[in-house]
């Protein structure tokens, strides 16, 4: 989507370590109306499958995810990270690796608010890894729901996460794909 | 809000320790057109005032902030919890209490973000001890900018949160406010 990497071109800084900030309009301070426009890039290329419920992890990702859910006319369902107080039984869980964090996070769901009915759409702003977006397919998968897709704003496609997914047959739609990434020059997959 | 409290007493639980489960709607798996509602009586109490940012703490506040932000056409800025390789420095901080995870958190966001010309507006889901929103005042105060108010969907008044911050001088409008909760039996504030 060209708006959207003519925004990382602009408004993206490269950090060593291969880290690509965007939180100046993504994953910190949010330009709204990009999402919707992301929301509505998404609806044109998913909004014919049928979806019930678009699905994302905590935390940066509820944003766009939200947005996306009202384009679809959906309820939204993010999966919480850890245990806290306010999930109680019935749960779903994958275990994941959040590089972010340096270590294991366990992603929940309750069981309440997803069934084998469901078509879903898993929506995030950002994929590296794919950890966290492995860890909602396999909860999709455990609850027998229909996955229609995974929708990313942004993929670091060198890291591999997005190619794993399709590799096993998910259709993973990204709207900007990094291929590398050096201060002053990004460069985007075809 | 009416629908508000109607959504509480027919969709929300209440569990033993004063817990309010409002996870079929709000914070767990989110109805975006309720949001979207609940957005419009914000923009209906204060678009007036020159809001030029929505702030909130991440997680589950975001749907609901990001939704309102787009109904001010204004940025959304969420405060990150704690430390990821992903804020780097030009912290503004602020720390506080977690009762759900019980303990100490920090709340993050990046000084390039806001700055003394801002007039916020903090949005939040669920205020109960109101830990978060005191920290978000907090970092408002410490950049100079100026807080229009604050407004919440549910507030437990009484853990007291909201009436501590009213008792500082802030305006702490909430759509919804629990005086009292028993299985069966949940008593709003007039």
């Amino acid at each position: 989507m060209r708006e959207l990497k003519d925004r990382i071109i602009s408004d993206g800084r490269v950090l060593p370590g291969n880290i690509i900030k965007v939180d100046g309009f993504l994953n910190h301070r949010v330009d709204i109306g990009l999402m919707r426009r992301l929301a509505k890039e998404f609806y044109s290329r998913f909004g014919d499958r049928g979806v019930t419920l678009i699905m994302t992890a905590e935390a940066s990702g509820i944003a766009l995810a939200s947005i996306t859910a009202e384009e679809f006319g959906v309820p939204l369902l993010f999966a919480k990270k850890a245990k806290s107080d306010n999930v109680e039984g019935g749960l779903i869980k994958s275990e994941i690796y959040s590089y972010t964090y340096k270590k294991k996070v366990t992603l929940l769901v309750s069981a309440e608010w997803i069934s084998s009915a469901d078509r879903v759409l898993i929506i995030d702003d950002f994929m590296a890894n794919g950890e966290a977006m492995r860890g909602l397919v396999e909860i999709t998968e455990k609850v027998g729901a229909a996955l229609v897709g995974v929708g990313i704003a942004v993929e670091k496609g060198f890291q591999g996460g997005g190619d794993r997914l399709r590799a096993q047959g998910v259709d993973v739609q990204s709207l900007a794909i990094i291929e590398s990434a050096e201060p002053g020059k990004i460069v985007f997959r075809e």
